[in-house]
């Protein structure tokens, strides 16, 4: 039986989004993947590369929601410390994983594994590690928690992998209308149907020259009627 | 005097980021005008349009940074409920602002001017109105609270007159070298560099073929010293 909610976070770790050097591109591809699966992100943070900064969020988040996936900082350089922020968190230490040794001597031949690479080959000790097409980095899990790079490529892959061990549930399904009209013409109207249909999340956003209303609920029955009844108020 | 350390934060209020409807925009857009202004953007948090979520998260970081920025929720539909929700976190309630129901009287004309509009012009008893010249949506500062649009083009004008307000610290300066090595392989020489210059931070971003180390201090005279050094490493 699917849970009828799912929820889950993400914890950025990186300096180089807070100070506007990188824009963020994986909020928007999780969410939208999360979605498609049923579950719900409900919380974003974003924190610096600060050991107790990453912990203290670390552990308010993995209570509070059902998964949760952090992005960035498991890489070989010294500014790489979510492996062992995380496995802090969890009052583990890092051990080397015999499985991420072979991924890295199998990617760079072993000659060329130093010990920044070997680094990487240090995760805590329950840690699973998640398969990664991609590069060596070693992404894991952790309990709730999935560890995966920042780098979009890579975070995209990781996520894949991650997303045979997840539970989703029930799907939400969204409709979206587009109006010409200004979000104060209809707010009226929109508050009254969801007065009406408190199943159904409606949210209005408004763009240049009109007013985008999306309908969202896991109970497709009500939310096309409520949509069906919009779009009547709409014609009129 | 110029503090050293200016510190702000920002929530995003947004059931459409978290579903993945819409892509932010703004959080590159802060990051990158506070870092030029010598303030440090230290924490994003993205939350759900839910009134105790809103209220627990800003109450945790209006006392934890310098400045907070808030963005979405301000408008005059059912589900924008940012200013009750920032008027609950300090205690107060919402009032008719004199000035904000003026601007919507010009704005739509008088007689346009229906229940949802008029909701816009009801912020917390002690905030003081942003301009916003690009429509009639009342962002409004409170304390250390900036409570601005979430649509883009909202967002960065009233950025620009909350601007006028902010008191900026020492600018941190950065410098960028990219180099044409898996990042593994200048770690080493990074981290004896990293320890050697404390005050300098020093960031590694691999990229598809090379690296980007990022160089970042508020002491311009120690940061070129480290970037001196370190392209004389990479000569070798």
């Amino acid at each position: 039986m699917t849970k009828n909610i799912v929820t889950a976070a993400l914890l950025i770790i990186g300096d180089e989004i807070l100070s506007g050097r990188t824009e963020d591109k994986n909020i928007n591809f999780l969410a939208k993947n999360l979605t498609e699966m049923g579950i719900s992100l409900r919380e974003v943070r974003v924190v610096p590369d600060i050991e107790n900064e990453i912990i203290t969020a670390l552990n308010e988040i993995r209570k509070k929601f059902d998964y949760v996936f952090t992005s960035g900082g498991i890489g070989p350089t010294h500014d790489d410390i979510t492996s062992l922020s995380v496995a802090k968190a969890f009052g583990e230490t890092l051990i080397q994983n015999q499985e991420a040794t072979e991924i890295l001597y199998k990617y760079y031949g072993k000659e060329n594994v130093n010990e920044a690479r070997l680094k990487m080959a240090f995760v805590p000790q329950s840690a699973k590690l998640l398969d990664n097409p991609v590069s060596s980095a070693p992404g894991f899990r952790i309990d709730n928690v999935f560890v995966m790079a920042g780098v979009p490529k890579i975070f995209q892959a990781m996520f894949f992998a991650a997303k045979k061990e997840l539970i989703g549930g029930k799907k939400i399904e969204s409709r979206e209308l587009q109006i010409n009209l200004t979000e104060s013409l209809i707010a009226k109207d929109l508050t009254d149907l969801q007065n009406k249909y408190p199943e159904v999340t409606m949210g209005s956003y408004p763009f240049d020259g009109g007013t985008s209303l999306v309908f969202r609920s896991a109970n497709v029955n009500l939310l096309e009627k409520a949509v069906n009844e919009m779009t009547h108020i709409l014609q009129k």
